[in-house]
């Protein structure tokens, strides 16, 4: 009985035959009659459970909680990958990482001793809205190359100011002889000189090491500056916060003053900044022609325990192809466009692409496959998703598939261990009932099982895997 | 660092020296001119991430969100009891079941087959209220003795209508030779005619099995005819709904349609009923001078799989003395009365007796200890409370205490397992840093351990044990 609706859809889904992403027609109504700005804020390893909205019981997020109330607060929306250079790769190209090869088995991330970075045969939002007349910068990590060739200004931003790589690379020397682990119960994890990051703007290194203490601030202050320049023509603003991933830092007016610890510190000042940014939009009215999104890279870094975040009721965090790694706190705001309340249909990062593509009437690249779906039913008419599907991989492969309600588990793995299991037959969850992966149903519904197998294997024979940016050398 | 704060607020704790819990001055401003009316909704074994605005992703509960939109959201509040007798009991004397006898080791609630219930000799909220003129009326679940000396119109309520004790109980007899949990997993667990529970109208039985699908609707009904029947004079209606206890029953209008199943039918059920509840109080004009909370007795059954709910983030679940068993969701709602807003303070479900006597100018008995404290501070002025423990029995046992941030466990158990550790030195918690209670700071913290068991041996002084009425015969 309960599961009555959700086999309906299924169904529908599999009589229609239709290859996935699906995409819509395009939806025209409730739109302003100019572009809309893009404001895309991205957290860094900030957990599923870490908002008020979301439920955390000592982190205040009063403007984020706002923000939700105002726009759409979406319970089931996913990024690319569990770890953060594939994530933000398919982020900005609104492809799965394996296909441009920005992500790999071995590490799964770019580190300072990486050559490369994403190809130039990848297509970014920001170059796509490029076509459009947008100006776009990106404030905050980049992550997808940090050498000259790679960097944001390569890759269709007019404007970049934060850092290259993760806010804990390029320990200092003495720290590298340490003891990861060790290192990260000592006091030297609260200076920020124990992290030799540079700060850039467009190509160069403004500041090294970068004063992490005050990033969120610096970061905000030239997003504000960002949209007080670009008012008057359409703009995407990326403003992908270092924050909250380890080592935390806040600056004066924050440090201390959350119930939380340091961590909530962290969360309430990105919630500050929030708040900032959109009443900035709010003031300078742009706000009915500006659609702001807030979402994170990834899980919470759970092995770093009360510094890491919370996923809430799901299971494990960064790094996991469980619903931990890759479900998101998700918040669509535009007012007076966007139709609020809570949304639990299924949505990733990677449509940003498609949707804003869709929104600023540039065709969509006809040379390459693209993962994403045009969300706009769902943000101006609160219809159903066109998006059916999530597929979560790990490096290049593919461990677990989403198809409407159920998620198959081929296998799985703790986030930082090399061991795994593989499942035959896979795993089987609802995770509309079941949102924490507990009750393996496999045996009930063989028919489900069957028919994700026909996706993984309609996935597989379109899959190109790209060349693996992270481990290349020369 | 980040314990500072904490460190403070008890350390001022221990310098006043006071006792606790702490009675502040009353409150006397913000008040409507006439007396307030009570209405206190309590679900059954509703989880701490049940709700939307607790950060459930596919339970929609809109009513319960605009409810904390319009009132207060209380995050750390606490029943009596991580059961449904005690719990009950605690709610409606303000006092800890062990004082009043209504907790045991054994039994840990009351059966249909149990001789007694909660003595005479204790004052409800409802006797209370009377000398300030007060009409009180239960509907639903009363659970403290089925008996006729025990019923609710023995204990100060001038009408009840609802079951006597757990929707479960009572079954019929060619299923108690069934095995237990298999029963659960039976379509036989799906039928009203499964469970011999007993409808009564003050105290004649009217009904044989109770028609469960229609429970949730026919108490809101009830509880409109009371609302509407008593509006011109002081009352106190006390809403205990018998969902989403198993088994779990939803009417017509419900059935099928939540995402999460059953149980997420029957909380959406629930949250229509406060909804109808909240503008029946607007379209009489009576929200101004009432006081509505909703909570639930205590935490998630877990043991029922996807029928049972979830504790979020939170530890464990019902019959545990871990967070999940004993937090839960928590609103309080007066409008132009109550301060809206996300509370992180203390609370617990005692001191609703505290409070509403204070409102109601009633003096709190002199012969007895009670275990609340007056919440107006925080209600009207969202003010520090007044209290800064929380005790946490098994039976008539102390398993665990939390004073100001921090919870000692002395002892675990699993919520229906027979085993159980007894820690030397406590397990030490941060609840507001880590509310999962993960990682133990007891090594770190000694001063805060020392003030607890200072706590505790000075509430084991005055604690003076009532005879179990549970186990009790003849």
């Amino acid at each position: 009985m309960k599961f009555k609706s959700l086999g309906i859809s299924l169904m529908l889904f599999l009589i229609t035959g239709c290859s996935f992403p699906v995409e819509k027609e395009k939806d025209s109504e409730n739109r302003p009659t100019s572009l809309f700005n893009f404001v895309v804020i991205f957290a860094d390893d900030l957990g599923y459970g870490d908002l008020g909205v979301y439920g955390h019981p000592t982190i205040r997020t009063p403007h984020l909680d706002q923000m939700a109330q105002e726009g759409q607060k979406w319970t089931q929306f996913y990024v690319g990958a569990s770890v953060c250079t594939p994530s933000r790769a398919a982020l900005l190209t609104g492809r799965l990482a394996v296909r441009s090869g920005m992500t790999s088995k071995k590490n799964r991330v770019l580190f300072p001793d990486s050559h490369h970075g994403l190809p130039q045969t990848e297509i970014t939002l920001a170059e796509q809205l490029k076509a459009a007349g947008y100006v776009s910068g990106i404030i905050g990590k980049w992550h997808l190359g940090h050498k000259k060739e790679y960097l944001p200004t390569q890759h269709g931003f007019d404007s970049y100011f934060g850092i290259p790589y993760s806010n804990d690379m390029d320990n200092v020397s003495s720290l590298a002889q340490q003891d990861y682990s060790s290192f990260w119960t000592s006091e030297a994890r609260k200076k920020t000189e124990s992290f030799n990051v540079p700060l850039m703007r467009n190509e160069k290194i403004i500041e090294r090491p970068t004063d992490q203490f005050h990033l969120t601030q610096r970061y905000t202050e030239e997003a504000l500056s960002f949209i007080e320049k670009n008012k008057n023509q359409p703009f995407f603003l990326y403003l992908a916060h270092s924050m909250p991933h380890v080592p935390l830092f806040a600056s004066e007016s924050f440090e201390g003053k959350s119930k939380r610890g340091i961590y909530g510190d962290v969360v309430e000042e990105l919630d500050h900044s929030v708040g900032q940014i959109l009443n900035s939009l709010k003031d300078q009215g742009l706000e009915k022609n500006t659609i702001v999104v807030f979402t994170s890279d990834n899980g919470p870094w759970l092995v770093m325990n009360t510094e890491g975040g919370s996923a809430g009721l799901l299971r494990s965090g960064k790094g996991s192809t469980w619903e931990g790694g890759m479900r998101e706190p998700t918040l669509f705001w535009s007012p007076g466009n966007i139709t609020p309340g809570v949304v639990s249909e299924l949505g990733t990062t990677m449509d940003l692409f498609t949707t804003f593509s869709a929104l600023a009437n540039v065709p969509l690249p006809k040379d390459r496959i693209l993962d994403g779906v045009d969300l706009s039913p769902v943000l101006f008419h609160k219809e159903e998703s066109p998006r059916k599907t999530v597929f979560y991989y790990r490096g290049d492969e593919l461990y677990a598939l989403r198809l409407g309600d159920f998620k198959a588990h081929f296998k799985t793995q703790d986030p930082y261990s090399n061991f795994y299991q593989t499942h035959r037959p896979p795993l089987l969850f609802n995770l509309n009932v079941d949102p924490s992966e507990q009750f393996d149903v496999a045996n009930e519904y063989p028919e489900v099982l069957k028919a994700i197998l026909e996706v993984r294997q309609e996935h597989g024979k379109n899959m190109v895997k790209g060349p693996d940016q992270l481990q290349k050398r020369g």
